[in-house]
């Protein structure tokens, strides 16, 4: 997608804070990020919404859980924990037509999540 | 895990308002909702959280959003949008120790997510 700013990121076209990087996937912290660890989990292909995925996409979408997961470590926020959290369309909040996986940590997390 | 109540839901030991049920997955709505439709997806296999997770699992927790994609269209939310919420530990504000998705929708979600 020529014009997605998250394909772009993806591609290292455009400049992020990446804390992590493998031939599938991106992460970035978020520049308005809603607590003290904040960061995207993209995957480099190009997906609009969770609408769009398929079977063949499960294991792409657990690994982009697991980079999660890693990160958190790498963060030092996994033992006190942690929150996923995927917008999908306009009632979810999704800001961005490229799917991204939220971490949100470092803080305690109320409820309900939005 | 013989105390945990969603191995029991899990079982269908435990009664729940099921919306999906798979040999591996159950999805079932809770009983405390935060939106106009609001459901747990939860693996039937134990996993206390997502730091338990391993590269074993990609195919499971992709399975999970992917069963959370089909609910959102079977509830008609799948258009407007929804949230995907999966909280790990004190920080996250996860309250059982079973691994669960939360599905959200029915309403716009704000931000941040809690």
């Amino acid at each position: 997608m020529a014009d997605c700013i998250f394909c772009k990121i993806g591609k290292r076209e455009i400049q992020s804070m990446v804390v992590h990087d493998d031939p599938e996937i991106l992460a970035f912290r978020d520049i308005n990020p809603q607590a003290p660890v904040h960061i995207l989990i993209i995957p480099k292909k190009h997906y609009e919404s969770a609408n769009e995925l398929e079977t063949a996409d499960t294991g792409l979408l657990g690994r982009m859980v697991l980079v999660a997961k890693h990160i958190a470590r790498q963060e030092k926020i996994a033992a006190r924990g942690y929150r996923l959290v995927m917008n999908c369309g306009e009632d979810g909040g999704q800001s961005v037509a490229h799917i991204h996986l939220h971490l949100l940590g470092g803080r305690s997390m109320s409820w309900p999540p939005g």
